[in-house]
């Protein structure tokens, strides 16, 4: 049966939002929907300029045999901005102060649409760069690490503080604790990460960077690279310069202590690390 | 300036895709795209049919002051069917077994297509019913309740062996673990949870049901009610009834030992308990 071009219009959107870096071949859709190849041309035509009208990303077409549809998930600088503002709002709560200079964050790291936002934040810095697997630390960061690996369509693997009997063998390093002042270790299931990976790690919250030199040195281990840090919140700069140039947070805060009524939170240096010429609408 | 139907569709399917279980009213449509709501009113009736024929779920539109269009996720019994078949094949690896009788799960609770799959599968088991929270136990549950709680549009809590300093109080109960002969402790950060939730509880992974036996018990604390309970993988069936009554699993695996060649996978009884009347395409 013949599709109509405003079904399929529906239809093909739902196709590529659903398989963001995966390139479809325009036969795929034109048999699907028993449809001339031309057609399908216009309906991507369409879907382009409708997915850069809504900040949702850009939408490619590649020619030659091996040649398709690609589409890459990114915001545009003032939609990042609001989200940011969003997330700001959200953090600047005084009752999430705890005792120690943390904060209580598991209930944005619980909420799907927020995860949403980190998601697409995270994953439009790291927009067509090669990334194999994002790393992240048990608990808190592996929503995180969950919602950018949705949008770069790259497999996410948990670093934990102890393997589990579930994880087979592990390869562990130690590191300098943010939350303790003693050495821990931290360890990754030999078969959850392929030698020579390239690495995004992201996290819930950072204090000093002990947690991502260890990651920076397990992934060495398996001979990989870390290619980027991202993290929500950033509470004390990292003391190590390599992993301050190499570190980007969404949000700041200051001055921590159990005793604040008010939580100072500034942006971080995400707008100025992520590049969105190519998301922003052009009229 | 007016926005031609061919990109309202676009946009439309889109912006009701990211917002299941949200009422949109048709005004705010109408004046996002300059458009008439009469036009609005035909695009939702295009999208209806789109989305039904893509099995993605439902789009209702309410009546009335305080109506709108309501998206529903859900997907028909055959697409449940393919998708259950692909998490057996990727489940029946032998490879996967470890010592105790335990399954090596993580590159499937890392891989966000699988998770999508799960995800959609455990939320049209429970579409249209009232639930306030998903819980899981850390760590490899957490990817399972994120996607499912983003496809039923409500929050997901965590629910640790060990508290972290970064919970703030917790509640705990005792339970009988399942994974060792001991009687362990689960803990609930107090603030993640409201008193009197209606819960859904997931998990990657029952032996025995004694980690359900002690959700059970911790929502009750929260004096909550637990609503219903869906595994990926069931081992070995729950040792108390009502357990085992209010369990549903995707897949279930037989006599798992360490010397096993094999991994004899079958279906759980998910298709059974699911309902996927409403989700039919009706040609």
């Amino acid at each position: 049966m013949k599709v109509r071009r405003s079904e399929r219009l529906v239809a093909i959107t739902h196709y590529l939002e659903q398989r963001p870096y995966q390139l479809v071949p325009l036969t795929f859709f034109a048999q699907k929907y028993n449809s001339a190849k031309s057609s399908i041309s216009e309906d991507i035509t369409i879907i382009k300029r409708a997915f850069l009208n809504s900040h949702l990303g850009v939408v490619e077409t590649l020619p030659g045999a091996g040649g398709g549809v690609l589409f890459t998930p990114g915001i545009d600088h003032q939609t990042a901005e609001s989200y940011l503002f969003d997330l700001k709002a959200l953090l600047a709560d005084p009752k999430r102060i705890l005792p120690g200079g943390y904060l209580y964050l598991s209930d944005m790291l619980g909420n799907p649409a927020t995860l949403k936002k980190i998601g697409q934040l995270i994953a439009t810095q790291y927009a067509g760069q090669k990334i194999d697997a994002i790393m992240t630390m048990a608990t808190k960061g592996i929503p995180i690490a969950h919602s950018v690996a949705y949008y770069l369509n790259v497999p996410f693997v948990i670093v934990r503080r102890e393997s589990k009997v579930t994880e087979g063998p592990t390869l562990s390093v130690n590191y300098a604790s943010d939350s303790s002042n003693y050495v821990e270790k931290m360890e990754l299931s030999k078969r959850s990460l392929s030698l020579g990976s390239r690495v995004l790690a992201v996290d819930d919250f950072m204090k000093g960077g002990g947690t991502v030199s260890g990651m920076q040195n397990l992934v060495q281990e398996f001979e990989g690279q870390l290619i980027g840090v991202t993290v929500l919140v950033e509470a004390k700069s990292p003391n190590d310069d390599l992993t301050k140039k190499m570190t980007t947070s969404l949000l700041n805060v200051q001055d921590l202590t159990t005793s604040s009524q008010v939580i100072n939170v500034s942006m971080g240096n995400y707008l100025q690390r992520t590049d969105f010429a190519r998301f922003e609408t052009k009229d």
